[in-house]
């Protein structure tokens, strides 16, 4: 995330219809799960039950065209996990959009007019 | 909000800190201060009592350098309240933050990718 307004951390929920499709910690729990190639492993790393780990995937899966998430049983590692390429492009597309938002004008001047005390 | 992008709806919190600044709850609030000059009417209207309207308030004139409403005791109407010249900048500028954000391509893309069922 840039931080060219770091006195206004901008947080983007995505819903369709009732339900949150994308938001920072479905992203990075996707990031994560790119990285360690496992849900249980992202699941730790974010303090967060495998289940929940599992349900956050579950609901992207259902949400888009495409699951964001394939996951393989067995194997001497227990399986694993990994994104797809919908799943690359839905984190990447969305790490961009982050970062346009971050950096809008109108952020920079609602920050200017925050008080000194709430950047503790 | 603009339905360019109707499938997916942007949802925009303003971290300071710790705090949520701002965000389209309390921009609703603001609104609907504007609107009603009165901060119980408003709270009303979103179905959510005094205190916590008042809190959703003291949190964002907290927040920034001068406060965003103003109240009044006393009075016929039972006192009143009304927006400063900041509140309403603040508001205008969340609108337009809000609409630029739902115009961003990356969100058409996107809500291209979604599956039909997540529209419901």
């Amino acid at each position: 995330m840039t931080e060219s307004n770091s006195r206004l951390a901008p947080r983007l929920r995505l819903k369709a219809g009732d339900t949150i499709a994308l938001g920072p910690g479905k992203a990075q729990l996707l990031e994560l799960i790119q990285h360690h190639r496992s849900i249980s492993a992202a699941a730790r790393a974010l303090k967060m039950s495998y289940r929940r780990a599992w349900l956050l995937v579950d609901t992207m899966n259902t949400c888009f065209k495409s699951p964001l998430v394939f996951t393989a049983t067995g194997g001497s590692q227990g399986g694993g996990a990994e994104l797809s390429e919908e799943g690359q492009k839905v984190l990447k597309l969305y790490r961009q959009y982050e970062k346009a938002v971050a950096e809008r004008p109108e952020l920079t001047e609602l920050a200017a007019m925050l008080s000194d005390e709430s950047t503790l």
